[in-house]
């Protein structure tokens, strides 16, 4: 089961890829159906950075980077490297070397649910990644993973060519086939979220923004003047 | 027990609070005899920002938030918003809309034992965060908790009312009785602190500023002057 | 086995340690077989921060910092202090006047597998710290630990003498003994890096800079054109 | 606030508490509104305990059983000893010693959110622990904590006098002012679902015996014969 | 996207699937490859069960079972829920009167990366369940799930019909493709690890059944005959 | 740094370390000055085992159990192997056929930072395993590591030849050096124990028993006979 590397994956445009970047993370997660974060310990190893991109998907041995090796070759401009390892390990399989090759092929980021090194030579030529640990342990290159085949990566499934965003909030996931609806959706989102910010700047309460009142009360909210009423049984 | 909210408490004065906040966690922690300091985990979502205001305080369902759309409408100037989780949970319950909304209400920053996300955004509008996580999955809104009751978070417990203080060092519960204590003592080793600086700066050592060396003798400490001594059992 | 102070211990010239602060602790570290690597849990409480010194050692109780009392004066220009306490414990044993003391000492850092506290004001007088958390919890003064004693510090041993070196990547120990021959390894890593990132700025693949492309033939890759190709077993 | 001993506390009769340990904690949590109940980490050292006491609290400095060695001779017949350590602690304060003494006393268990050790011994005499860990590290007696005082352990409040109920399920606390509806709710509960184990054993299903059926359509369940059915968008 | 509910999956007989549990999951997930395993973190409520059979899956809002009942009438003989939850929860979704209801259906076990409770009832009737921690807090019944779609479960897909086998090792999971590799793979693993084992009964070292000698002498080891030679360096 | 292997270690004779097994983790590690304990997180794969033994050190690289098979030639009756990965890792590097390889030479158990698997089938030949975790995830035999060199376990710093004690309670380390000390304090301590014992069997206290009334209230113990009492300040 490793050793297996797919050489070419569908790809979306990057223009079409944009605006999800733009909108971010929180956006994009709510607008496709709360589906798809990756665990809350994937970090930025430096905040500010915001990508999306197609994933390219990658499997390691623990402590063991010789597939990273292998995968660079057939990233492009826009391309997302994501990278689980086989079981649990948090050794530094990617440096500034890495960074700088694969930033020259264009690639946006790297997704991995291990360890980074380098960080601050990554964050100087601006190359963000998304990690589980800053570790500076190196790997050795023994053992083959496989490229382009679907993984799991900090609890999300990730397919060949599946849209990656990411962000100071986290790591998303866009199934390949659900990209149009994502764009359409978030970009209402925004739309929606809008209109209701403006409706909040104005003083309005997201009880009435969302009409909720009348589902509190029938959810049996109790309202109380203060603590003293509150031990008196005295709703209000 | 879910349901309940109470609409007013007591506060205290942001004139008395604010000199909380400038001494500081740390500071006040060791005043009032090292009580009420929140678990480590909770760690602001930016550095920098440094608050002290007035506790109200919300439970709230795993990956529900529904409270927190009751709870706004009761937040006043200076107020902090306390939220603990029924069961241990990360979801990204507060984001950019609740942020500029108690913004506007004079809210001085969120206390929550589980997720934020925006968080970009909420540094862009300077509404500091302490969180357990940032984690940008959603919520429902379909379970009741309660509001201004007391409530357990990050290992503290809190009442509405108690003062919060909160800065890069992590987050501190004051009980309401024991503000101005806090304020007097912490006042009292601010001075004492500011001495001791003196002191240290002039070159003293802690051992004899501290008067120490008393004490270590009698636990029985022993000097060697180097390695060799050690193995030898030449104390001096 | 407590209350041993050893006063003195034998150090590096900081001219010698000063490259590999420069070189830095992902570089160190490979150079030196990939030993020595603190836990990925030692974090520095800023970023920014790059350091090399003498180790001084000490150990602590869980909650008590008397020993950090003690060691201050037996420390010099150039030394960095490495704390282990003798149960997990994440109490603040160290703050901002501790800080002070030993910055006006040439103190370069600490290491401290426990808390720290007063982040901003150590960040402001650069004293950098790595550490397993920031936490405000205070520390009492009643038991003895050691100085100057080899220490087990987050999965690594320390001796005392050893050299330190930490950044945004974490915190080595480099044997006393193999100073030197971290120092030429590392020289030569840097330059063979060096190299390398010239070869890999032309275009050149890691595959064949490192001449893997046989290996990874014999461990047995198999390259499929696309996803069809693989689901047909049609290898290129 | 360290050093304060409460002598007496107010505690309910033992025969009142037993039908507490006799139902369990998981349905005396749901009778009380699924309120109290510690955090999961709070493991029973060896299965098949259940009891029922009255609280008598415990703080503890961090690594230091001082107030151990204090309290035991204020325990009585059914208490439960509740220890909280002041910060995060995995020291075994507690062994067999302690234990043979509080068994001899009455004791009923001790609920630690810190370390126990000789459990097996422990296990031997019959005097059931639920801690955080389990580990040997010794403790000083240095440092004074308080008796008979309100503490938070593993996310609850306690108070003294408040009922403990402790399985392998877990940790419960009651408040002393709910016990009784505590005992009231839990028999009602434990008759209904006897009823409901009755329907269940006749085959009858949740969705009918919960009346869950039209809630499930409001909420928009939609049924598919299969996955292809699913996948042609079919539902049934 | 939640709100699904496929009545119907392809089963493999249960005769068919017996042997799997019988070889177990370390055998099983050797003989095919290395894969499957789900994290270590899920551990049985009690020692000694051992099963397999067909997944049936289940999504579940954090703190919240109501598709655990609407997934009870769809299960058959042989099966095994599987039940994610969408963020990480510990609640207690899983307690014995499920447990009777899917025991009496002839389902063989649960895997849920959440939490469990009465699990000395569960104990007591042998309806065995893996889980990410014994845990009572009560769940409620607002939001629905998904039932018979693909999920991701403790780092492994699981697709509703793939094997699952579940034993004191933790849980594996095969997908139904390859069950049949599964069953040759593992009989055949079975055989040499036979015939391996007599050879090592009869004296016969690893290095020579698995022939590593010139593997070891290639990867350049060097043998000492003490630490002596050690630090003389004379290798033997 | 890897690759060497030692192939003869200084012993303690079985009968020399017996007393330990017997005397149990906790009571050693009291009698050597609370040291040499390894982290809470090394547990028993099975309950009631106790071994007292010669270590036997080795080092792995993660996921790669090459250097368990070198090593195995070189146990003897007695020994207690220690094995630590480079860095962390939870796969299971240790199964049932080197337990019985290992068990047919008298080594007493195995202590791994790391995972374990076929702990049923371990349990039923009673070979005993501390391990971090519980986990059949395979491992590749690739890298090699150290044998029987200075190892850092769990927190502990391991040499060969160290007396190893492992029980319900966890793992100590005693130096070789120390052994004869470990042996006559540990032997005073149960002494000391057993008189202890009768006292508290006769009904004294601890408080007397260790003297330590004058201390507490040096230390300023303020007792108060109930919380009323406490409340008006009045110490009795």
């Amino acid at each position: 089961m490793s050793g297996i590397v797919v050489r070419n994956i569908e790809r979306s445009s990057l223009e079409h890829l944009a605006p999800l970047a733009e909108r971010g993370v929180a956006t994009v997660h709510e607008a496709i159906g709360r589906t798809g974060l990756m665990a809350s310990y994937m970090r930025p190893i430096y905040p500010g950075a915001s990508i999306a991109g197609n994933a390219v998907t990658v499997t390691v041995a623990p402590g063991d980077n010789m597939t990273l090796h292998v995968v660079v070759e057939l990233c492009r401009e826009g391309d997302v490297l994501v990278v689980s390892p086989t079981s649990p390990c948090e050794d530094g399989y990617f440096g500034d070397l890495f960074g700088g090759v694969l930033k020259a092929r264009g690639v946006r980021g790297l997704i991995i649910e291990a360890g980074c090194r380098d960080i601050r030579t990554l964050q100087g030529m601006d190359f963000p990644v998304w990690s589980k640990a800053v570790f500076a342990q190196g790997t050795v290159k023994e053992t083959l993973g496989d490229v382009n085949v679907p993984v799991v990566c900090a609890r999300q499934r990730v397919e060949p060519g599946d849209a990656i965003v990411a962000d100071d909030d986290g790591v998303l996931v866009v199934p390949r086939a659900r990209i149009d609806e994502a764009l359409s959706a978030s970009l209402a989102r925004v739309n929606k979220e809008e209109a209701n910010r403006k409706r909040f700047a104005a003083g309005e309460l997201g009880l009435d923004v969302y009409g909720m009142r009348d589902k509190l009360a029938a959810k049996g909210v109790r309202y109380y003047e203060d603590a003293r009423a509150l031990a008196d049984g005295a709703a209000s």
